[in-house]
Formats: structure tokens, sequence, C-alpha cells
């Protein structure tokens, strides 16, 4: 039977986030893993290079090389040679892309646990988390907030799309936890494509959930000629998703001197101390906690 | 006054252990926290070309450039170049070399607190590592345990030598807790060589240590194609220098299945889930755990 439903599970977009490359290796030696009743998902190593060199990414980060713009320009780099290639092997981006969903696997170094990061203007993905969140109540939504012209994940070029976020690990490991983890999250989601394909809903209707939508970046505590010269605070590092208010402590300088947050209202913050933030000297990202209700289909 | 010691304070030798970067360069803004009354200590950046890559190291890692057959030898590589060059600053390598103590700052991804690697034969140096751990008593004191010219650490074209490891923080990333524990000991270790140059010894006599002796590196589970296909079992992540006996678990396979300790005796580990091993497809170090006494000086 033809599969009613065209779906790719990722790993390797960022190269050094391994987690998602030994799974979808698993994956591919065992394809039963990757077969419900409707389908069997396809998969993709997406960067071949950056994962040989054990790095993110060789010149761009590819997960931020699939914005409309960028997909509609000549490539600058390999990293945009290759999300063309890809964009025309599973797109082209667009809403009536030929692949319905993508599902792409990646890891942090912050303690988030487990993160579904989905769009709002994509309610199926939302629908998809929620029910992820069923299964594994502990598992947190993030809102990415941002149009899919401007969306500039590699996932983004499916019809719906979900990252899955696990940590904390460090690059270029293994940890069993968040591998299994991962795995589990990865097969709820496959069990909700292949389910909604059948026509079940088994989410409450109207349904809601609480999501953390992004805000913005900060960056670290910077001197004169750029450099970082401070980190995240002890009270706030491991505290993903907690709440943050004006005067808390949020860094603390290589002296030892702490510094309070300069912020006009409380927020929340997520991907507290992500290593590969240092690149850009951010150190962690700011969030919106919003519960949110939506209809069901 | 001259100093009657000439100390060498090194970050960088591998360019992804961000802490001694960053705590090198807060000690050369200010020198008072490396001065002493007998001395001050100099600095060292030593893979400036690996910091600004953010990677352990281009071609081969620094920290096993320094045997004497290397340094007797045509260098091979940029690491090679860079360790003659700095063998010929602060060595030459030998039991006479003009710097008299060199200390190492390193980090791991282990859970392995704050580890002093010392090497058995230079009394002095493990009298400075027991010096630290009775200001800090949960210091584990580690014997690298090879001869002088088989080292291959940088530390090693010191007269004495101890490197200062530190864990668990990623790679390229700084924690406070760990940058601050990194600070301390190596505080502590300036003391003791001012105590020694001026003839003072804190130190019981005879002294007594428990050591942890490296005994050899164990791999990953790898598949028939050589590539890593099993990570460390979630009983023993996080445990560094907890015992290991046979039949215990070690690993799991990416399926789940545990793979027991298959060795001839119970001994104990270190460097457990060290991201920098992966590159050899190494897991952890097996060590041996000794009391060890000796004579005061």
């Amino acid at each position: 039977m033809a599969d009613s439903q065209r779906v790719l599970v990722v790993g390797g977009t960022h190269g050094n986030e391994v987690t998602g490359v030994h799974l979808v290796r698993r994956l591919q030696r065992n394809p039963q893993e990757l077969t419900r009743d409707s389908f069997t998902a396809q998969t993709l190593l997406a960067n071949l290079p950056a994962m040989a060199a054990n790095r993110r990414y060789l010149e761009q980060d590819l997960n931020r090389c699939f914005t409309a713009a960028l997909l509609n320009s000549e490539p600058q780099n390999g990293e945009q040679v290759l999300a063309h290639e890809i964009n025309e092997k599973y797109g082209p981006k667009g809403a009536d892309s030929p692949t319905d969903w993508i599902i792409d696997l990646h890891t942090t170094t912050a303690n988030m646990g487990v993160t579904l990061v989905v769009q709002q203007h994509d309610p199926q993905a939302v629908d998809m988390a929620l029910y992820v969140q069923q299964k594994m109540p502990d598992v947190v939504i993030f809102d990415e907030n941002c149009t899919r012209d401007e969306d500039p994940f590699l996932c983004s070029i499916g019809q719906h799309s979900m990252l899955i976020e696990v940590g904390p690990v460090p690059q270029g490991l293994l940890r069993w936890d968040v591998f299994e983890q991962t795995a589990r999250a990865l097969a709820h989601a496959l069990d909700f494509i292949d389910l909604r394909a059948r026509g079940e809903d088994s989410l409450p209707s109207p349904r809601q959930a609480d999501m953390y939508q992004f805000i913005e970046k900060l960056h670290l505590p910077r001197d004169e000629h750029g450099a970082i010269c401070g980190m995240i605070h002890p009270e706030l590092q491991d505290r993903d998703y907690r709440e943050l208010s004006p005067g808390d402590p949020i860094f603390i300088s290589v002296d030892g001197e702490t510094i309070p947050f300069d912020y006009p209202e409380s927020v929340h913050v997520a991907f507290v101390n992500e290593a590969a933030y240092y690149d850009q000297a951010h150190g962690l990202s700011l969030m919106r906690k919003r519960t949110v209700s939506w209809e069901g289909e």
C-alpha cells in the first residue's frame, strides 16, 4: 500500500549533535521502528561533512539556511548548497510541500529535558506536541514564533514539522538517558501521524497547553573588545524554564561579580548556557509562558 | 627580587577547554593573583589556532606531543611545531628544565570533580596534590603512571608538573562552578610552591594519600566497520571513581542491550564518557586505587 503520509526523520543537521545521528542509524537498520499502518518514514543524515568533522557546521549553521529568502538566492557556501539540495529533494518549502511531516532530532547542552519546538501557525504540529506531552508529561512545548518564510530550520520545508531538542548533553557524545528519551518522543510523534492519518484523535477538544514562546536571545557579558568576560550565574545554571525577574542574578563576571537581570518584565529562560550559542556570544533565550487554547480538527 | 622559582600556568592546551583559557586571561589582567613572596608565575595560552577554531586541536592533540621521542624528531604537523617552540621557550624537557613548575588547566565532560593529575616519579608534585587536597578535601589525586620521557603532556617539560582537570563541563562553554574550583585549586598550588620555596612544609611526615593509578582506556562498543554502536551504561554514567567489578553493566548498545564488564579484576573508573575520547572511540579509563605512603623532604 502506498504511504498515505510522506514522513521524514532527520539527524545530523548539526554535525556534533550525535544523538540524532546514532538514532537515525539505528532506525535505518531497524525499519520496523519507522513503520506505522499508514506509512514508513524516510530518514536523512543532513550534514555529512559536519558530522565527519564532529562540528556543528563547516561554514554556516545548516539549520539557519532554510528561510525562503536563502532558498531563493544563489547559495554562498557549502551549507547553503546542501540546503538547496535538501529542499529540492524533500520540498519545495511551502504549504504544498510534498513532504507531510519532518521531524528533526537535536540536542542541547542546556538542562532543557525534552523540548518540542513547533510553530504556532502549524496547529497540527502543536497537536503533535500535545500528544507527545500526554505520553511524556515532563515534555515542554516551545513556540519558535516565526512565519514559515522566515523559519530558517530544515524541518520548515515540510508541510508540518517538529524539532525534538533534548538535553543536557555535551556536543560530540552519547548519553543513554538523552538517547532513549529522544527515541521515545520520536516514536510517539510517529504514532500521532498514524492516528491522524487514520482519522483518530485522542486529544481533548478544545485543546489547551502551556507553551513557551521565544522572545529573544541575550548576550553573555563582553569586554570592550567584544570578548566574552562572564558566564551564566550559578543560581541560573541548569534552571531552564524557570521564571527570571528583573534584578535576579543572571550572569557572573570572570572576576566573580554578579550581574542582575535588567529587563522590563519577568520572563522564562531556555537554552541556558548552550555551547552552540557561544559563536554569537549568546548566553540564553528569553521566553514568554502562555496558556493556549484551540479547537480540535 | 629575582624569582626563586620559575612557574608557568598554562591554559588552552586543548583549544575547546575554555575554562583554562578564560582563567589565564583573568590572571593576565590581575597579575597579583599570580604573585607570591618568592615568585610571579608566567602564563601561556598554548594552542592559539585551536582556541580560535574552538577545537581540541587542529592536526594532533598538542598534549600528546611532548614525549622525548617527538621533541627529538622533525615536527610533522602544526601541533608538533608548537610543541618544539614551547619546549624551546620553557624547557628543554628534563630533570634540569629551567622551569621549576608547570601547572596546566584542563576540563573534562566526565563527572570527575577536581582531579589533580601527577606522576608518581615526581614526589614534589604528589606533595603539591596532597597539599591542595588538604585545602579541598574532595579533590582526587590521579597518577598518570608513565616515565618522564614517555610523558606526552605539555606540563612534562617542567621539572615538576601538575595538571588540574575539572568537570563535568561540556567543551566550548563556561560554568561558574568549574571555573571557580579551577581557580581555587590553582591558587592553593601556587601557595604550595611558595611555602616550599621558603622551606615550609605543612604536610604530615610520612605522608599518605589515596591515589588512582591509570591502567588503560577501554573502547566503546563498535560494529564490524569500527563505528561506535553503543555508549556508557546509565548505571555507570556520571559515576567516576566508583569501583567497577567483573559482570557489572559497563556499556549499553544503541538497541538497549546491556554489556557487562569483562575484566579479570575489580578496578575504578575515570573519564567516563569524555567527549574528547570519541575520536579514538574510547569510553572510559580504568584505574587502580592505591594508598601510597612516602617520606617528607
